[in-house]
Formats: C-alpha cells, sequence, structure tokens
C-alpha cells in the first residue's frame, strides 16, 4: 500500500494567468468549491501581481476572502514581491509560494531584477512573516522557477539552484518547490535534483511540472522514486507563464490524479468528481486549450467501479 | 552514460490501421524511407490480415516487397494466423510478430479464436518457421495483447499473462512483446510484469504502450527501469486497434525519441530529421489526430544545438 501524495490545484493561479477569459470572481470561487467537493483541498486561488501586469487578479482580494470563506479548501496564493505579500496577508490568507527563478534571464524578464536581488527580497518577506505570525501560524514557502532550463538562456546548472535550495534552508522556508517552468525538465534530471535538494532540505519538497514536450507524468513517477509527495498541478494543463517564451501548460491535474490514484497512492481524490468538475469549468474557458488524457479517454473499467465507493 | 535503445516505429501498420485515409503504397515506402534517414531503421511496415478486414493492408505484399528494397531498413510485419505468415514469408520478409490476446475477450472479438487456439496457432506458425529456417536466419516475435487491462473484459490477470510468457518461451519465440492494447497501465504495474516476465525469459522483451490515459511515457520509464530496451511507437501517436473499444494511439515516435534521448539514452534517431519527417508526413494524413507534444513545442535549448551534429 502506498502513502498519501498531495495534489494541489494551481489551475485557478498559473491555469488562469495566460487565458484570454477574465473569470468572474464568483465562477473563481465555484471552482474552488468544486475542488473541495472532489476531494482536492490545497488550491493556489490567486496571484498577488499588480493588475496592470496580469488584469486576470485585479480581484486577488475578492478571491482571497471568498476562498477563506469555504469548508474545507486550504488556500494559497502566489506572491512575487513584499508588496504583494502583504496584500495577501492582510487579505488573510496565511499559506504563500514566493517564486524565484533560477536562471537570470527569466529573473529580469518575470520579475525586472536578479536572483540575488530576489532572495533578497524573499528575507524581507521572511523578515515580514517572523514579525507577525509565531512559528506554525503562516507558510512561506520558496518556489524555484526554470530549475530545469530556461527557454530564454538554455541550460541551468544545478549548482545555481542548489544554492537557491540553500538560501530557502537558512531563510526558513516552509517548503522548496522546484519549477519546470518551460516543460525543458527529464526523468533523470528530476531524479537527480530532488535527491540533492533532499540531502540539503529538512521541509517537504514540492514539484511542479509543466507538460510542454510531454515528459511532465514520467517526470512525476521520477520525482516520487526521488521521495517528492507534493505536486501541482492545474485542471486539464491549463497555464503558462507570460513571460517565458513557449510556455505551455502545466500537468492536469486529471491525468495526475489518476496515475497517482491508478498506482495506489492515496489523494483524497474523487475522480468522477474531478471529471464532473471539469465538465462543468470548460466551458466558462470557451476556445482555451484544455487537454487531459483521461477526460478524452475517461476512466478505465478496472477503476470505474472501485472509485464509486 | 546510457546504452542503446530500440524504437520501432508502428505507424505504418498500428498508426494506420484505424485511419479513414488508405495511404498509397509508394507513400508508405516514402515514410519508410523516410524514417531510416531519420536514424530509425525498425519499422513495422504492413500487417498480413485479409484485405477485407483492414483495407488498409490490401497492399501488404508491395509494401513489403519495397520495403525490403530501401537500404538501411529493418522491416518487419504483424501477423495473425499462419495464412498471413505464409503470405509475409512469401514476400520476403523474415522478421513477423504474432500477436495473442491475453484477454478471452479481446481474443475473441479481435482474432475470433480462443487464447489457447491462439497459442495453438502461433506453434503451428513456428514449425513452419522451423522448417524453413535455421537459428538466425528469421525472427517470429511473440506479442501479447491486453496484456495490462481490457476495454471489453476488464482486468487480465498477471497470471494469465505470465503463462503467455512461459508459452512464447517454450515455443522459441525471439522476442516478447507485452502490449497495453488500450491504454490501461499505470507504472507500477508495467514494472512490476516486466520484471515477473524478464525473470521467465531470456530473449529480449519489448513494450507497446498506447498513450490512451496520458500515462504512456511514465510507463516507459517504469519499462526501462524494469530493463526493457525495445520500444514500439507510432508517429504523432497514431493508432488504436478497431476490435478494441476506446482504444487510442501509440506513444508518439516523437515524444518517446525525445525523453529517451534527453536522458542520454542512444536511439541512433536525428531529432531534427524526425520531426521533418512528420511535417512531410502530416499532409497525407489529412484530418486524423496527430498529436506530439515535441512537435508542438519544438526541441528544447539546451538540445538544439546538441542535435545538429
Amino acid at each position: 500500500m502506498q502513502g498519501d501524495v498531495l495534489i494541489r490545484e494551481v489551475g485557478p493561479r498559473d491555469g488562469l494567468q495566460m487565458v484570454r477569459t477574465i473569470l468572474p470572481t464568483q465562477q473563481k470561487l465555484d471552482w474552488c468549491r468544486l475542488a473541495v467537493a472532489a476531494g482536492l483541498h490545497a488550491v493556489e486561488v490567486t496571484s498577488f501581481v499588480p493588475a496592470a501586469v496580469i488584469p486576470q487578479f485585479a480581484d486577488a482580494e475578492a478571491v482571497a476572502a471568498g476562498a477563506l470563506r469555504i469548508d474545507g479548501l486550504d488556500p494559497s496564493a502566489l506572491v512575487v514581491n513584499l508588496k504583494g505579500t502583504r496584500r495577501a496577508l492582510e487579505a488573510g490568507l496565511r499559506k504563500l509560494t514566493y517564486v524565484i527563478s533560477a536562471s537570470e534571464a527569466h529573473s529580469a524578464a518575470n520579475a525586472r531584477r536578479s536572483t540575488d536581488m530576489a532572495i533578497a527580497e524573499y528575507a524581507r518577506i521572511r523578515e515580514e512573516f517572523d514579525t507577525l505570525f509565531r512559528t506554525g501560524e503562516a507558510e512561506l514557502a520558496f518556489g524555484i522557477a526554470t530549475a530545469f532550463g530556461c527557454t530564454i538562456q538554455g541550460a541551468v546548472s544545478t549548482e545555481r539552484v542548489l544554492r537557491l535550495v540553500d538560501a530557502a534552508c537558512e531563510l526558513g522556508a516552509e517548503e522548496i518547490m522546484l519549477a519546470d517552468t518551460v516543460g525543458y525538465a527529464h526523468p533523470d534530471q528530476v531524479s537527480a535534483l530532488f535527491v540533492k535538494a533532499r540531502a540539503r532540505a529538512a521541509v517537504p519538497l514540492a514539484a511542479h511540472f509543466h507538460d510542454t514536450r510531454g515528459l511532465g507524468l514520467a517526470n512525476v513517477l521520477a520525482a516520487l522514486q526521488a521521495g517528492v509527495r507534493r505536486f501541482d498541478a492545474s485542471l486539464s494543463g491549463l497555464g503558462g507563464c507570460p513571460f517565458a517564451p513557449g510556455a505551455t501548460g502545466n500537468i492536469a491535474t486529471e491525468d495526475l490524479a489518476y496515475m497517482l490514484e491508478a498506482m495506489g497512492w492515496k489523494t483524497g481524490i474523487d475522480l468522477p468528481a474531478l471529471l464532473a468538475l471539469q465538465a462543468r469549468i470548460r466551458p466558462w474557458l470557451h476556445g482555451e486549450r484544455m487537454e487531459s488524457a483521461v477526460v478524452r479517454a475517461g476512466l478505465p473499467l478496472t477503476m470505474a467501479s472501485e472509485e464509486s465507493h
């Protein structure tokens, strides 16, 4: 028997940041409610970036406030600086992910600062957290974007990523997330990097894979084998980074949940309910690329019955 | 440094058996020529089934004869009975795969005979081979379809598959291929079954995965880890089984080759030439579902340069 694996739905954040449709706040919150009903409790609900940069997140405060009122939801949000962090905390969120690009080129394009300046910003945010909260009251995850390569600069060295892992440990991050922002990772690379990160970090590691070149679930398998038990995914593979040329969507939540459940891992997700959620939300994002093999093919006979308990 | 992995292109056989377009013989042979130019030497070029059953393969003799004249091509074909085998051998082919369904229900639908009767037919074909050829002059692979489950009957027991593996060994098969005909396999199942098969069989094992539920490349990773070094794949994931409801295409050759090459395995394939081949063939199959993540996203910067040697 396998153990627990946490799937974090990042559709309302990563999934929405490149779509043309601006979803009304109410639909974003309905999405969160349907997610909880499908057993998907951890949801990255929004991003506290300036509305001028990503108009989709102009309602971040309202989404956060609504999300906090949904029973059973464990909402988190993305932040990229101290200002956004203060907004998120004022809105009542206590679980945030701060993302730093391992690639200098992507850091400049995405956050308009060097990687070192981004680390310094994390330190300032950490200080704010330590002033406001006692241990366990709030979490500030440290996400490392372009950890497996970058569409602007190409290769990103392992040493560089591990230096960021060390910085995250020193600064007290409650979680370290390695992100393949542009879909460059392959299984051996995933395995090697997570094994090395694990040897340095005592806190939970999370993986965030994009399925740009089709290796998303193979990379999940490699990360699972390296001990990773937290995975980001996005409904029907929505997503991408507006500042990483050629980036496409995340691994599809439906396919990830299917693979893990088929293998006997406990995700807490009710697959038929998740497929029903997809059918509800798909029309809201008319014209957007939404792809899930399990949605297309359906659950196997061998599983459909098991899942109806 | 990793070793060699053989990718066998089954597009001209599995890939074409469900498409609406009947490709002219000349285009099938052009496909084989382009495959060789891209470093893809092993190609399953046709299937010797009655033309009434699959009209696409009415030109099996002509394809086989043409394929045997292509320098560097290592052609093989699928057979399902002694009659088809005789046709294939008369056409000059010396490498055949005979497929047996582990699922009784699929065996009845696909070959109109029981699994036991299918084993008896393999024995008759084997006898023909042993009469005509000395060891090493010809190869008759033993493919086990629906080895990981069946869309008609559901689960297929491991014991049943291993009984077929034992039969293949006793009957002297030169290769044993386990096929996930309908895309039910998950990585742990793949790993467990190949490890068990390996313990019984001294001949090379091959894997044939369909990507119906998105787990194709994760299953390849699991099979690689279990020691498998031969994989079937189909251009842009073309394929499916006309007698297995819900079956969709094979893993895409482009994505498989990309994953293996990225991981350092030697496939002999020139990825840019493979992508060029795809661009040539795609218009021939206008309107058919052809999906490859690597075709859509392109090769990563980190690889494009290496590949231009």
